[in-house]
């Protein structure tokens, strides 16, 4: 089934206690994208970027059967750049530099073949472009997933608050959830953010796992313990384009195969952290990924 | 078989933000005492306590089936007193008073009838306590569990791992493992920490679950996700109790049936943390138990 991903395309900077990185390729859809390209051939990408970004990075992309009709290129203006350092403990991290650039008078605007897609994920922007895309869509799609960030609760909590109602799934990480109902318990900030409109609440909570909630049921998936973990850059993202890119691919959208993507997103996210940015994205096998969600079965499996 | 459990049997107060308690029963062999007795009734408690320790306690205890035969208690002496208060995350504290009182020149003299001991729970405790409990054991138990905190790593760390030596399981959380293997990821502190001596280790982290490493397998029990938590106190021990209680009964040491441990575990400290002290530890039936386990296993299985 057709999977449309939004989201940023960009350039970022990482520093870890293990390396650091000059400029490489990063956003939150190019990420979402890469993970979902190993479920699903059906992707379509809507982003922009400035005429500084490499040809070779988006002939990636497409040979990874990610159509980019919807990746505009702003002649003359630079990607948006973002830069970080991640502290000792790696959970937590400083932001050095925000770039805006192209992204400051982003339009997503939808060419007509992506305007019926059947599976949409709205990786973490300004709520009103999230909103804008979904505007553009010519038939309900089957799921919406959306991820978003605090930064958009502190400044456009009713926008944000907008797009959440329109959403099927909601992916944000403890804290947020925390933020955004008021509740500390978890479980009762679940029940408060479903009732702002998606029927599943994915809970990320990093080297924790993630939890999934929906309606009196509660799955939880835990992160996969590595020996290292070189950079977390971008596994929200990637766990996200695992998780829907497994859904579009299965088109079953019962709560059992939720469960499944849930653990194919962990898997995704696994191999994310082991190396920078997104090179550990590039040659998976579908083996390799089998692999790895059996590793997460035997990590829970317990006899009874 | 025999379960013997060393540890604090003393006072705490506490306060978090649902609330504030006077001085309530508590101390690391009470928790340990009264989570194991849901599964065997052959238990034999080593403590101290003061005159001002309430007989109806103790009576409690004996109830329940544990032996106090080796509890000692200092005629004109007060008993062991902590108090703290939760931050409002639940997962740090301050510590607002301690009184070691009768702790302070606490000699764990054993019973006859304790030394032949098959199961052995070393609560956190001076590690040289600790060891004077080992040496007194005339036939080398089946299993012995050993808990501790940080506090013995940056004052008595020699003596320290002395004991690791010695013990089977250690149990601790993840910033003591961290702390005392040098390594940040888990996995590589895991590797060194059994180097120590501990055949298994299990990585304690709270509302985050638990992890048993033992050779080249891993084993990770989430924490259920709850409405309310209470009190925290006291549900390291609570999860050792039901840990070395359940194992006790069972007489196997499959690492199947570890994992079992763990989950047993894992469901005696999420009633623990419900209400205030060793309230909830009182009064559960075995189907209440069995039906919390259950839980656990639905939270984590997903169809492959």
């Amino acid at each position: 089934m057709s999977l449309l991903v939004v989201g940023t395309v960009a350039f970022d900077a990482i520093e870890t206690p293990f390396g650091k990185t000059d400029k490489i390729i990063g956003g939150a859809a190019t990420y979402i994208g890469l993970a979902a390209s190993y479920f699903t051939s059906n992707l379509k990408l809507v982003s922009v970027i400035g005429s500084d970004f490499p040809q070779e990075s988006i002939d990636l992309m497409e040979e990874r059967g990610i159509d980019t009709e919807g990746l505009q290129v702003k002649q003359g203006e630079k990607s948006f750049f973002w830069s970080g350092k991640y502290h000792n403990d790696m959970n937590t991290r400083d932001t050095l530099a925000t770039e805006l650039n192209v992204l400051e008078h982003f339009d997503p605007l939808l060419p007509e073949s992506y305007k019926d897609s059947e599976f949409v994920m709205l990786g973490n922007l300004t709520p009103s472009v999230q909103m804008r895309v979904l505007e553009q869509l010519t038939s309900k799609p089957k799921l919406v997933v959306m991820d978003t960030m605090n930064f958009w609760m502190d400044i456009a909590l009713d926008d944000l608050k907008e797009v959440i109602r329109k959403v099927d799934v909601l992916t944000i990480n403890d804290e947020e959830a925390r933020q955004l109902s008021g509740e500390y318990s978890l479980v009762k900030a679940a029940k408060i953010i479903r009732e702002m409109g998606p029927e599943y609440l994915v809970i990320k909570k990093g080297e924790h796992g993630a939890l999934l909630f929906h309606k009196d049921r509660t799955f939880y998936s835990p992160a996969l313990p590595l020996e290292e973990v070189f950079d977390p850059t971008g596994a929200g993202d990637t766990f996200a384009g695992g998780f829907i890119g497994f859904l579009a691919s299965t088109e079953d959208l019962s709560f059992d195969n939720m469960k499944r993507g849930i653990i194919y997103g962990s898997a995704m996210a696994s191999f994310c952290v082991e190396k920078f940015g997104t090179e550990s994205l590039i040659g998976l096998s579908r083996e390799d990924i089998n692999s790895r969600v059996k590793q997460f079965a035997e990590l829970v499996h317990f006899p009874q």
